[in-house]
């Protein structure tokens, strides 16, 4: 691959635009048709896709890719028919756009409404998940956006694979090709010019890890909607019932280690530390979990002491830091210094520390007797999700097709002036 | 004024947070009666606070500064008991933290509930007017969050008597001072450093012109809302009333010409240009108005040949681009090229026209025979505002109280895994 030229990032964006201008006038009606022929030529397409991959995965295999990776960068028919899938339940959801999200007469007799509108154009940069490609582009398309994709260069000819088709699929039902786009080059040049290309795409979103959402946000003039690290709590409070904290505590740690809504760190109040320290402990261990533990954690057997950089640690594996805080207050200052906004927990049977954790925690998603794995678009019953924002401006938490939109306001007179 | 120690924006961003973390928990009987004492304070303090103003306003004009922008900077006591009535007036509007804006309860039995919250600590970068500190301050403090003022070096004496007011009467109302603080230092590097100050200010709201406001998007790593800059454009239609298009072209242009909803530009159907042109024209200059014609319009008397450059212009003064286009779709084509995505209006009897112009104009509002002055959080209903945003994250169009807050989800259970 060579690098493109100059202005190559620039054509696309500029082509975005102009296949939004026509995609943000489409009615439900085309865009569902477009994602239900997105999602069967998918599935005819499904050797060419998997003959693409297979290359892919080849090239890293040979590359010496961790086969952590490589297994994220396979595709088989069962996933592929899994993307399919996915775009057929974004067509089967509301259409965001139209929404009259509020409205009213004013005094003067103007009527006035703020109506849901898609952004326009809208840039996803994401890690070596192919299926993230059909994922984004449907929500995208079923929010009026147009996309620009933006995957690793390691699952490069997948994407180009399945781009190919959902485009194909796009034009079949009527719609500009260019609603789906690939970002084109090689190297980390594409991705930076994405980032500053303010005034031609209306918002970013960064999909991966850490370090990638850091240099996003940190680089981009464009604006961001930031996603995904979760260093989430547990609270055990003095009023738990120590049954459902064990459940859950070991349902937040273990069910899924590797996705950002999975606890990272437990705190247990003193009163009830002698009792449940040995039980959360053993259980842990039972599930294969290391507990990297404050003093009063590290006197349980196989309990790891805990660095001060632990408590900040997003482990995404079974790793769990744990403390003993003297009371809810000390629980409250600790998760306000580690937190990073994403999901806490508390589990109490006492209305007021519920109300006082609820009130006090400022998180996207803030859960009494629950577990931080429910912080997630589809538990919430929102159908499909883009990521889960951990930022305040625009969206927090769970983004569906609602938040992948702005508003206008309409405002009707007849002849009215100041 | 000597250059602020390295540390000095991060050491009062931190005293904000903690300040927001106790201002977040306030009731509205709280916050209102700080507003109301606030209020009360600075029409007793009306002394001190004009003595410093003319400090201010002398050493600008010793300083040489334009007459206007002194004029700005003057306060007198109907402008400081404008201030007043402003935050009594935001005390009035009701709290928007704690609205529910959604919930439910999912097919498990969690309930899940959706909650406005501040954001935390809001920056705003602003101009010479200081009536701004008090505007803002009150707006910030009712929705929850504590403010960082960066006011412009001429009103520094101005503000930083303001601000005194403002702190002592939070403190006598319960809350921490640190709720309202002015960012100290000269020159450039301290608002550079509110810009930097991603994890500790959570949003920047730059108020001010158009240059104040591209530096802020730019250098900013802090989530910025973008307000301001209106190139508004009034399309008259081929089934335009006439009358109407007249009364409201000089409405829009005419009724206050320095603020950013003022028409600058006005696009005529050809079909009625023969009859609307000498009669638009001449209002417009009989109200002071020059025009800068394509060569349709300037085949009038008086009308200066616009150049390419004038179609992007916003004024803000009594000069205003016309031009005549032959249909509604090269009306919304120079729209689309021109527009800063503030206001725009159509003035039409056709519902077909009106539909077509809403649904593809991109902008935060689209207005159907009626003034482009309407858009604004005053007119809106909205009782106070802080800017009108003109971009499409987060808030779109005059941001009133709810558009000053995040929201976070609130999910309880009782003993909920996965």
């Amino acid at each position: 691959m060579s690098e493109p030229p100059v202005d190559a990032v620039e054509t696309v964006a500029r082509r975005a635009r102009e296949a939004a201008a026509e995609l943000s006038l489409a009615t439900r009606a085309t865009k569902d048709a477009a994602l239900l022929l997105m999602a069967d030529l998918l599935q005819e397409s499904v050797e060419r896709v998997l003959a693409a991959n297979a290359e892919d995965v080849s090239a890293a295999e040979q590359a010496g890719t961790a086969a952590a990776l490589v297994d994220r960068l396979r595709l088989d028919e069962a996933r592929v028919a899994a993307m399919a899938e996915g775009l057929r339940e974004v067509a089967a959801l509301p259409d965001p756009v139209g929404e009259v999200v509020r409205g009213s007469t004013l005094a003067n007799g103007l009527e006035l409404r703020q109506v849901r509108v898609p952004f326009g154009v809208v840039g996803i940069i994401y890690e070596a998940r192919p299926n993230v490609t059909a994922d984004a582009a449907g929500i995208c398309l079923k929010s009026g956006n147009a996309v620009l994709l933006r995957g690793s260069s390691t699952a490069s000819r997948s994407n180009q694979a399945v781009v190919e088709v959902l485009r194909e699929a796009a034009v079949r039902a009527g719609l500009p090709a260019d609603v789906v786009q690939l970002v084109p080059g090689a190297g980390h040049e594409p991705a930076k010019r994405l980032m500053r290309a303010r005034g031609l795409v209306d918002v970013l979103i960064p999909r991966g890890g850490a370090g990638l959402i850091r240099s996003v946000v940190e680089e981009s003039t464009v604006p961001v909607i930031e996603t995904g690290v979760g260093n989430c709590h547990v609270y055990v409070d003095r009023d738990a019932d120590l049954d459902q904290a064990l459940a859950i505590v070991l349902n937040a740690k273990t069910q899924r280690p590797s996705v950002c809504n999975a606890a990272e760190s437990l705190l247990v109040h003193a009163d009830v530390a002698e009792e449940f320290l040995p039980r959360v402990v053993t259980a842990l261990q039972q599930a294969g979990v290391t507990v990297h533990g404050d003093p009063a954690f590290a006197a349980q057997d196989g309990v790891v002491a805990a660095t001060e950089e632990d408590w900040g640690t997003e482990y995404l594996s079974l790793d769990i830091s744990a403390a003993v805080v003297p009371d809810l207050d000390a629980a409250l200052a600790h998760i306000r210094r580690h937190s990073s906004g994403h999901s806490e927990a508390i589990v109490t049977r006492s209305l007021e520390a519920s109300r006082r954790f609820t009130a006090a925690v400022d998180a996207a998603a803030v859960l009494v007797n629950a577990s931080t794995r429910f912080t997630d678009g589809g538990e919430f019953g929102f159908g499909a999700e883009i990521g889960i924002s951990t930022q305040k401006l625009h969206a927090r938490g769970p983004m569906g097709l609602p938040e992948m939109t702005s508003t206008k306001y309409v405002v009707v007179g007849d002849g009215h002036v100041r």
